[in-house]
């Protein structure tokens, strides 16, 4: 695995793996401490890597944390507090010593940078050489659809716009940064010509972000590649201003007033899917960990694939999340589909199961990176 | 009980209960196995029934069964593929020789055809007789309106459409095949005089799938009959593009462009209904289950009241699924309802413990037909 | 505490704290009865308090309570039925002598009259003082705001209306007697002179009901002066027949046709907010306890903040419920926020093991008036 990574990782500036496993060379693998940033889903990792018999440390930047009071069984052991995100380099021997596992979250990657979390000297769950493949918008898109796996279309010219349409500006984060127009003069209308932007068809149906895990310890179970792949659970976003905006009126009134939808997460909804598309969605995850192997070493741990249920039962996957997202906290205690594998695990602590089993038969240079 | 069901039901085509009776003879109670089609909710029936000590069986036709791996604990005992439909005829002997009870489920019996189902001579849970009564749309009405039921009043002169009508074509299944009309031109506008349709009232409120599970063999609880009533979990139904249509604009504008709104089922949402709606809920549930055995010797097992409740509070039901629906699933550990009845049970567990009580009390032949 | 309470509370028609004591001094508190009024959230009431050791009693008046029947682990140990409210003050003598606590509840509440369910001479759980500050808008609003909580903007004078509003006519109950303007045009349409009502601002986002637990007695957790406060969990009310009304078409169409937008609320969805908005959320909670003590002796139990989160994720509170709410009913056995304090346990439950704990300690005096 080591071997493989070195090969075919463009690893320019991560830090090297060989710096990783000197590192842990040194870790004790009966006192591993799982931190993270106090933000996103760290609720459910502290809460799961408790339960897994870990020692948490929640990493905080100004972070307000006194709401884990409230949560006795998710309170880290230790909060260690820095006053910038720079300041996580400067205490990685700190961290060293503590045998600290870096989990990887949404807003840790994002408030940190992708670039910035790749240098971090400190073992991190998960394959790290992902973050360039996910923060590149054309990278993304030639990883899935190269592994078979259908994404909504771009439209290279907006002239071509003959179905509405998500415009979408580069950079764009966490639901802002986005608008959709139902044809080229709506596009005309709302385009902001000085930041780049891309335009894909708007596709109908109905959303579903399928929270997977795939082990390469695993052996048995979904069979792909030397591990296996799970499906934990599925949530459904809640976006504001557009998931109620209806409520108001149609959307033209709404613009003739200077109030337009906008897409900012703010929570999330259980869902299940229809059986017998699960099929198509095992398919499509397999094909998606096959080919990150083949680009770049591999994904491994939570992922999250974000799609799209078209009227004809199509699927298309608008993202991809390599990393355990917000969308699984409604699952602290299991879901439909994690308690058909493990009765009552979260995606949290699956991930410190992950950990503790690979610390129990010395394989811990092959989930961190 | 079995006299009733000889007496009621005009089973011309349906395989005599007495063959279902002789087959039953020579099953040794302790072997059951809980069979099903690999589609819909088989992974919630074979998780219920494996967590009631039951061996399981997955009937495929063409099925991809590769994602069971992925669900050890649903995961069937056995797969048994056939070419097509009609291969299950041609084997069951083998079944028989097996102790293989059927579970029903709506994509098996949509795939196999209703009247192929009932000829089956395989015991199957439920009462079988139901087919007749739910395929044919106006004998459905018949049965839920003469049991004091609402529905949502039926149009038979389109002239006549002076509120928002849901137009269905006959044989409209899976949500494909319907359209709604605000008035009478878009009524002309949209419809197809190729095909038999029916226009009925369209319903505004809010839609709740209520799952209730009626034992004839149980005398405590809610009783009906010599039996009791359950209610086991409610969902509400995800419908691609309907269910997120408005994000786009107004239907008006989307009609425009050619995007119609469709309502095809991709997944399902757990809710829960009004307490002080219960009352009214037992009691539609009651009336269907007593005018059940009065037209055609009863529904057992699970059912599905699929209603709508207006801003009156008036609750009508616009469909029955007299099996277990797939807005089940997102209820393999328990609901807030199960919860209060059966801890951590879902209907696919309450299934396959109503076949154990009855193997256990030699009480096979009043549930399986 | 109680005299904090005498100093404070301008009681000047509830029952005086002295009386509730002398009651309760007659109480043996190893016998309590937990009851309630037989709606609303009264099958999780009864459920906790049956988990936590209780005998139960479900209070009606012409309510049909035989629903109970099919929850058996709900199902109160004994019904009292009543021929209208008043007979619950004839009959108090009796309650006091089974060692009844009342646990109070929005339809209890409500159908009672707040003035008359605070003259009850029956120990209630929470401080029936907060019932005047509840049932006067202009009360609530000072109480929420005095707090530092944003509420929507109230609009003096609807010529100002230059943004879409809310209007509330007085005693709008259950989601009766709302309707939206989007300007000043429609609400002169809309506008019902002859009823007093308020203007205030439409709030665009999402919507989260907050389920917090205050404990005086707890001295762990997130501490808020002596005590502690819990998020117990989260819903998204639904409501008829606005949250299905979009299925249809336009608002503007539909209003052409005589359909108007309505807000009845007909049962609940379960959601999990982003977790970086928790602090806010703590903090707003936290502001509206302890302002509660310094205007009317405190809120204790549970308690709702119904808000919304926009765009640029600040939160709104557009209502308080100061008591349980029947948005905690999807939870029966747990939460992902309960499920990191007390694993399971519902909101019910935790009402009931608070009754246990000043029981077990001598403290019933703190938390019922």
């Amino acid at each position: 695995m080591t071997e493989t990574l070195n090969q075919e990782l463009p690893c320019y500036y991560m830090v090297p793996k060989e710096r990783v496993d000197e590192i842990l060379a040194e870790y004790n693998p009966d006192e591993i401490v799982i931190a993270t940033l106090t933000s996103h889903s760290s609720l459910q990792i502290f809460h799961g890597a408790r339960k897994m018999g870990f020692k948490t440390m929640g990493i905080t930047v100004n972070h307000d944390t006194r709401y884990f009071d409230a949560f006795p069984l998710a309170k880290p052991d230790e909060f260690v507090k820095m006053k910038d995100f720079d300041e996580i380099f400067d205490r990685s021997g700190e961290f060293a010593d503590k045998n600290v596992v870096l989990i990887p979250h949404g807003s840790f990657v994002e408030y940190m940078g992708a670039k910035r979390f790749q240098e971090l000297d400190i073992p991190v769950y998960g394959n790290r050489a992902v973050l360039q493949w996910e923060s590149d918008r054309d990278m993304e898109r030639q990883w899935i659809t190269s592994a078979g796996v259908p994404m909504p279309r771009i439209i290279n010219d907006a002239r071509d716009i003959d179905q509405p349409v998500l415009v979408k500006y580069h950079g764009a984060k966490g639901g802002r940064g986005f608008f959709v127009a139902k044809d080229y003069a709506e596009f005309k209308m709302g385009i902001d010509h000085t930041q780049p932007y891309t335009i894909q068809e708007y596709v109908l149906g109905t959303r579903y972000y399928l929270h997977f895990f795939y082990s390469p310890l695993s052996s048995e179970g979904y069979k792909v590649r030397d591990g296996s792949l799970e499906l934990m659970s599925i949530d459904r976003r809640d976006e504001s201003n557009i998931d109620e905006m209806y409520k108001l009126g149609s959307q033209e009134d709404m613009k003739r007033q200077g109030l337009f939808p906008s897409f900012v997460v703010t929570g999330n909804v259980p869902v299940v899917i229809r059986e017998s598309l699960l099929p198509k969605v095992f398919n499509m995850a397999e094909n998606v960990v096959k080919r990150s192997y083949e680009l770049f070493g591999g994904i491994w741990g939570p992922f999250c694939l974000e799609s799209i249920v078209t009227d004809k039962l199509e699927i298309k996957v608008f993202e991809i999340s390599s990393r355990i997202v917000a969308g699984t906290n409604p699952f602290i205690s299991g879901s439909p589909y994690a308690d058909m594998i493990y009765p009552g695990m979260s995606t949290g602590a699956r991930i410190a199961m992950e950990i503790k089993n690979a610390a129990e038969t010395d394989r811990l240079g092959e989930i961190l990176t």
